[in-house]
């Protein structure tokens, strides 16, 4: 790679418009950084162009546009995808600095060494989402005020990483830097276990007619991520299985133990007030990271 | 108990003024229908009072003026301390029809045929909440557009009923009839569950550090309910140990599978899939069976 002039902001080339990179698209114009875009699907591309957006469906001419202009290429396709994304940039833009927005990080550095484009890339997750999907779902406040993991592994490239760093700032996003596998055991503790328990209860909320009728807000809180779509969060579910493994075990330990204890002695004292516990520390650990201002405006999206 | 004139609504009297005690005595004044309460402890009555609230500390005195106007009394006090509270209802006001507001129906039918007041009693359950407890978080709307079950157990006193189905009226609930044993296994699988499934989330999100910075709207969601004073979710859960065993035993198999399968082929397909299948199905459910959608039959998007 050519050295990047880290005072700069390149262009930005944002390869898949679904939710995250479509809401990219808009906060790099909210922000009037220069940005251009590539989805495999037609239907999004032409509804982003309705909307002004510079987008297309040809990945060669899109790459081979990021590599004149030196542009921070941004994955944004779903992990399966990831790979061969890696390797049409290894051949067509070879001097682009590269990040993600996946929400597994081991994985998919995994599959930049594969593909030769390591010393370039810089991963990153910016920490937001909502239960919607696709281009139409985007949003140029969906980073605000959330947080967004830009990964420090060892040997990373610094400058690639200050071009992260920016962006993840133009995106009104906080940096929170970690390491890869760090990040992955994090995030199966935060994020797909929380999806794996609202689609276990929703199948039990569903087993009973009058259940269904009951529901109401403990279990709608519950079960929101469970009208995720069912492909997204097995992406990210699959991707990150070793580490969702031991926050899945974890889970039956608590319950197993749980269960034994309301059959003996008729009590949830154990589990109820560690988990109150537990809880008011997160929202200490919460407010004591997150600026009030910062993190107000990010809960219209939760 | 002397007849009950149905097309009374008669003086409410609310024993226990914490949330759903206290939002009842507002919903009550929101509708300028009588009501006065009580409350063991004397700060919830002393604020309550300054509120304007005709409330009292003094049991005694209280279910005497409810004997005398023959008031529907309303035990809103914890599953703990329902027996007694019927005790006192049996020695004091002997003609007063009774509901209740505890979030279980098995235990409280059970104590009030112990205590001799079956035959004037029938329960009652708002499925309305919030994360907040005591008079403080009370609400004159927390019951709108809210289900209300009303028991319908064989043998229950029609005219009591009929006065309780007025009651959740009134405050703006919609009536759902359902028997004890019923309500109890469905709240088992959409209240209970879904509080011991949100402190395990809790408890394992506290145990990483980064995790616990990195929570999002899905952990956020996940684990919002753990936020609840343990001893109301103690409470709760506690009375409905039968029921809520039950569908602990089948999150734990559901996860167990899934924990199978996602260590055997790396894949949470079955658990994603069947539990997006679930809440959509909850959600038509709910759909069809909210009166603002019944009467809207020309909306013809479905």
């Amino acid at each position: 790679m050519s050295p990047v002039d880290t005072e700069q902001r390149p262009p930005v080339c944002v390869l898949g418009l679904g939710l995250i990179g479509g809401s990219l698209m808009r906060a790099l114009r909210r922000q009037g950084r220069a940005g251009y875009g590539w989805n495999r699907s037609a239907g999004a591309v032409e509804q982003a162009r309705e909307q002004g957006y510079d987008v297309d469906s040809d990945l060669a001419a899109v790459l081979a546009r990021a590599q004149a202009d030196r542009a921070l290429i941004v994955v944004a396709v779903p992990m399966p995808a990831v790979e061969d994304v890696f390797a049409r940039i290894a051949d067509v833009a070879p001097s682009c600095p590269i990040t993600d927005v996946v929400s597994v990080k081991g994985p998919v550095a995994d599959a930049a060494a594969r593909q030769g484009v390591s010393e370039r890339f810089v991963g990153g997750h910016p920490m937001a989402g909502t239960a919607h999907s696709g281009w139409q779902a985007g949003d140029a406040d969906l980073f605000d005020g959330a947080v967004w993991v830009v990964a420090d592994d060892p040997g990373g490239n610094p400058q690639v990483r200050a071009l992260v760093e920016r962006l993840a700032d133009d995106c009104g996003a906080t940096v929170v830097t970690a390491g890869s596998l760090e990040h992955d055991a994090a995030v199966a503790r935060i994020s797909h276990l929380p999806h794996l328990l609202a689609e276990t209860l929703a199948i039990i909320g569903d087993r009973d007619d009058l259940a269904a009728r009951l529901a109401a807000g403990s279990f709608r809180d519950g079960t929101r991520v469970a009208g995720t779509a069912p492909a997204l969060v097995r992406a990210m579910c699959d991707a990150n299985a070793p580490a969702l493994v031991v926050a899945l075990d974890e889970a039956l330990e608590l319950l197993s133990t749980a269960r034994t204890a309301l059959v003996a002695n008729g009590s949830t004292e154990a589990l109820v007030e560690a988990g109150f516990a537990a809880h008011r520390r997160i929202a200490e650990v919460r407010s004591a990271g997150q600026p009030e201002d910062r993190a107000r405006p990010s809960l219209t999206h939760e």
